[in-house]
């Protein structure tokens, strides 16, 4: 299992409308083979920052099943303007620590 | 409950002792009443960092019980030297997307 992660940086004043259209987009990125699932968990220090984690079974699911598919146009297109500036999107691996 | 998360940049070419250091020091903080579980993730695009991320049933498990606790300030002893630049931790409330 791949841990995709990045802070993602909502314009203040957006996090509600944010929230409704993540929550509409889901389907798009869940209907990816290869998606094990979805995590959105606001910042209690900056409340405008929202920590986005997917899981994927591998990279490749990521990088060229969901990147490269349609889905992933309308994904931008839904969510891609709350975020300033364009956030990091890195991959991790499973824990070193096991469970 | 409530997830801390930091990337940590590990100084380059010490990831294999830090990674020992870290199995060794769990235990100081799995000790912690409150803590749930914690997970070191290494990155696959940067093979010196790493994602931390702890579940705590609440920020005061972690902000006051772990960091004013006599065991953190072991934690630090063996892990904090580590890490260049000293990371940024923060908390995170659960996902409003469910599970």
């Amino acid at each position: 299992m791949i841990l995709e992660a990045a802070v993602l940086n909502v314009k203040p004043g957006q996090e509600g409308v944010f929230e409704r259209a993540m929550r509409a987009a889901k389907p798009l990125i869940a209907a990816t083979p290869g998606f094990i699932g979805i995590e959105v968990r606001r910042c209690l220090e900056r409340p405008n920052a929202y920590l986005l984690l997917v899981r994927w079974e591998k990279l490749e699911d990521h990088t060229v099943g969901f990147r490269q598919s349609g889905r992933y146009q309308k994904w931008r297109e839904a969510l891609h303007h709350f975020y300033e500036p364009f956030p990091v999107v890195e991959h991790y691996e499973e824990s070193f620590l096991g469970e």
